[in-house]
């Protein structure tokens, strides 16, 4: 893959490489000593050695392959330290420094010296104003971020993959995700500037990459709309977007920001729409519209019919509105999922979705029998059901939902469940972590769930559309 | 006030008392020792002793004046209990008890006897189905839940009193509420099937509560309209209600679940608005919605204009999507507020709304010089802004923003402020424990924090226009 060099480079020199521990260009050099099993090189003029490394005066004085150049240092310097890259060969520099054109005029022609270098040599460039790369699963992190994150563990695995535009953003919104543990993340791309390197050749090295399920973006800017359409509508792979601008005011404030693609908000809104993007309209909600289509898998087909199983009238009738809301169908229930239901509801109760469940629970109290496991069997046996908004209450008294035993139905059926749950915040949040652990995303908001549904249903329908 | 007797009794029989810890007459018995100071009188023939109290064969056998009876005894053994209570004199029976209209034509038939002994006597009647009580204020926990709530010390007190109707999910919404601390509760009531005191019975108390400043309901049915509507309309209290049934398809899961004031909803909706209440759409939303008018105090006046200071253009963009579709106006920023900006801002950064701090900031970076707080301050000033939307970004790198000193700056310009954040699960946490303690409502998703700053504006324009 062409910018493949960025990701898995033979051998990384880190200009500007520091032995103090609060720096970043120490923290660059120790988070991709941590993880990354090629030629580590730390560049800086003053010292011989960094963190038990050889430290060289310059890149070119590497006598080892460098395929890569991590550059933390001031703005002014960074032009003549990609000269010098270009001198040994590098394929690629990614420049974590800011002060460029987000900092005004001087910094944009410094940028564009950089732009020129680029266009007359061939180097490519990432960033500048970024944090680089973090990428889990194979532990390259080429990123200033707190090493402690990979010391303590914290980087959970999984198969999304994001590309964050914002340069300040980025690290924090990478700390909320990982320490909320609530989901699993493959590569996280931070491209800030966008230079040289834009969201579409990320977008396209995800499409091919054998470790990523789902692609999310956060994107202030598009670098080549038309392109990167392209490249959704021949995507396999659930793609979501968070692009601000979506009222006229925001749009207008991204006009100020970015000045990239203003006024067309709506076309473009439409245009992702077309090519079968999830729109996003917050940051965490990106995120959990990214777990759930990963969790979701890529089972093709179906329509949105949707059943509710839930423990209170009330929660069933407020999960109905948001159902509605999200442009989903109410299922109607089968003749023998309704013959299974009054057999085990009393007399009085009609078999409708929502399916409320609590009338049935107390009629067992004292039996033993568990009725929501059998329930939730045969919903997801209807043939007119095509998922089920489960709801999860959780409390001291009353026998636990075991997310295991619930996967093991879900498996089984092959059609997506998404959770609700409420309950006492430690509880809810072991809940959710257990769920994900069993592929069930579970969410504390109603609205929230019926969000992530809506997304799973339509890249089924999308999928099911496909040649 | 007319209902006072079930919240501040000066005795109290517990019908159904029982010594297993595990059973909800214990529990009840146990969350009124621990709390309340009044006559405490288990009643149950079975034993002499409860608990270290004497207990009584019936309510009539307790030698002092009892005004409250709560009951927990099986439906069919309930009419005789209160028949009981009656001939004591007993001033208001809370039935926490199921089993009567929720369970069938059997229990509506036992329901009705309840009602006929309450049209016949006098006597008040709370429940059934429900869990009763919980006054945090004064520790009058008239309820089955778990007394180790009140033993751990989980209940934090606050201005906010709610109403919940649903049986089932009261406990577990209260759990949630409690657990996850970042809101303390005046009263919460849960009125189960409403057989005689409703809500507008406990929203007229609310109403004179000294106690109370926000009210939140979550209703699934309306007992009677009119009387609710005129009590809204006479309330200098802001009032929030949660209502399932907004859509078609919710509205028909309604009927078929409460069957009344069915196919209303719009015209509902339209007269909540009319006197003022604020519309809640979901569970976690309504007491985040409680919160913020709680902490917003009583000022009247101001209009809708709305600043965002930020760290990030991006997340600057994104909130002023959110403030534009909650209808607010996004304000046009005074020529000292710009003149104020231009200092600390890089030349080439015009001083515009939202405002992006992270260039000043990295102007600043190494001169020990903050322009966050004086931003914020100059903002506050304008006579253009009604309201300010903080984002906070929490890292380890940076300092850190103080809630205090967040708050002193708040409190003297007399201003909605409302936070949103992201970073570490851990340090939002914290920080919005901290900043709920310091009255500023902070929120982990932008979308919900423009929720909450258009309900503080909405609830000050009322208060500006009341005569």
């Amino acid at each position: 893959m062409p910018i493949d060099f960025f990701l898995n480079p033979r051998g990384i020199a880190v200009v500007g490489a520091t032995p103090n521990p609060l720096k970043g260009g120490n923290a660059i050099l120790k988070n991709i000593q941590l993880g990354f099993r090629g030629g580590v090189f730390p560049v800086n003029p003053k010292y011989g050695q960094i963190n038990g490394l050889t430290c060289y005066p310059s890149v070119s004085a590497v006598p080892d392959p460098v395929d890569l150049a991590v550059v933390f240092v001031p703005a002014p310097l960074v032009p003549a330290a990609v000269e010098d890259c270009v001198k040994k060969g590098v394929r690629g520099v990614m420049i974590e420094s800011g002060g460029f054109a987000e900092a005004g005029p001087e910094g944009a022609l410094l940028q564009q010296s950089l732009a020129d270098i680029a266009a007359r040599t061939g180097i490519r460039l990432w960033g500048p104003n970024c944090m680089g790369l973090v990428d889990v699963v194979h532990r390259h992190i080429f990123s200033f971020m707190d090493p402690r994150a990979q010391e303590m563990n914290e980087f959970i695995p999984g198969t999304v993959s994001l590309v964050v535009q914002s340069g300040m953003l980025s690290a924090i919104f990478l700390m909320d995700i990982m320490s909320n543990a609530t989901m699993g993340v493959s590569k996280v791309c931070s491209l800030g500037n966008k230079i040289d390197v834009n969201e579409c050749d990320i977008l396209e090295y995800f499409l091919d990459d054998p470790d990523t399920e789902v692609i999310g973006l956060y994107l202030e800017s598009f670098s080549d709309g038309r392109r990167f359409l392209d490249l959704c509508r021949r995507s396999d792979k659930p793609i979501v977007v968070l692009k601000g601008g979506r009222s006229s005011q925001g749009a207008e404030a991204a006009r100020s920001h970015t000045a990239s693609l203003a006024g067309n908000q709506r076309i473009v809104a439409g245009a992702l729409a077309q090519v079968g993007v999830t729109e996003a309209c917050d940051f965490k909600q990106m995120m959990d519209l990214c777990r759930s289509l990963a969790l979701a898998g890529p089972v093709p087909g179906g329509s949105d019919r949707v059943a509710i199983l839930t423990l209170s009238g009330g929660a069933g009738i407020v999960a109905t509105d948001f159902v509605a809301e999200q442009g989903l169908t109410m299922a109607t229930l089968s003749v023998s999922t309704r013959r299974f239901l009054a057999e085990i509801f009393p007399e009085w109760m009609p078999a409708t979705n929502p399916v409320d469940l609590w009338p049935a629970v107390e009629r067992q109290i004292g039996k033993d029998v568990d009725v929501f496991l059998p329930s939730l069997e045969v919903l997801l046996d209807d043939p007119g059901v095509d998922a089920v908004f489960l709801h999860v209450f959780i409390s001291n008294n009353r026998g636990r939902v075991n997310p295991s035993e619930l996967a093991v139905r879900i498996r089984k059926a092959g059609k997506p469940v998404i959770a609700w749950i409420i309950g006492r915040r430690d509880d809810t949040y072991a809940f959710q972590r257990e769920a994900l652990a069993h592929g069930i995303p579970a969410f504390t908001e109603i609205s929230r769930a019926a969000e992530c549904l809506r997304a799973v249903l339509g890249e089924r329908r999308r999928k099911g559309r496909r040649p």
